[in-house]
């Protein structure tokens, strides 16, 4: 029942369809969310990293599902970041509200370089992986560094 | 570097494959990864049960892409459950690891609920979504009344 207030709030306010954040009951919600996505995103991530580094043998079969798992988990955290949801249980800082387009910015330079990881991924090259996983690693710290506290 | 000694281990009891748990370096690593993908999963799930209930309004699309990240989700949480990620944050009970065949059939029993719910979602039939996920939520229940503590 608490979901309806927000909607009809969205509605109200002229929104075409109701915003993704409208879709968590509580802001706790919305913060656990972005914070499992991204915990599944950098598992993944971790793993190509591992190859990429010589950590762990190459597995290109690994690589490619690891990848496309990276890409599908990109999408989802930034609904998560919605009105009332910068206190709590998080680390994110204040300019992700403040900034919302440099914010914006950074997850959608993101969710490109991972499409790039993902396509390197399927061509099963590693010298592709490494270099696409440096760039896609690049966008995360760069994020990170702005937008994440300790 | 702590990658080396689980992966050697499981090569060493002869392993074709290094098991997935051996990709965690730690058990915290693991139950972290198992608990952020169920999230992940029972909030995709959450909306496509908001629709079934008449609690939001009906959007196909998003039931259809609900229900792809659940089928996705769903095949993830089960490395998350290796050996020593017994203790810890963590509700799981004792009967994972003391019970691991009857574990697995519950865990494939929501898959395929799932993965039927999916394809149901697919067709954009709120009748046939509803029957879906009512299976698939028994699924879940089923299983977190055997191997989930409170």
């Amino acid at each position: 029942m608490k979901l309806i207030a927000p909607l009809a709030l969205a509605l109200a306010v002229g929104t075409l369809a109701a915003p993704a954040w409208a879709q968590f009951q509580k802001p706790e919600d919305a913060i656990k969310y972005r914070k499992a996505a991204l915990t599944v995103m950098a598992t993944h991530f971790g793993r190509i990293g591992a190859m990429a580094n010589g950590r762990m043998p190459f597995d290109p079969k690994l690589a490619a599902d690891s990848a496309a798992l990276v890409e599908t988990m990109s999408k989802l955290p930034w609904e998560g970041f919605g009105p009332g949801t910068d206190k709590g249980e998080t680390r994110a800082l204040p300019e992700v509200w403040s900034e919302p387009a440099k914010f914006k910015a950074a997850a959608e330079k993101m969710q490109g370089e991972v499409a790039k990881l993902n396509a390197a991924a399927k061509t099963g090259n590693l010298d592709a992986i490494k270099t696409a996983f440096g760039a896609a690693g690049a966008s995360c710290k760069a994020c990170h560094d702005d937008f994440r506290g300790r």
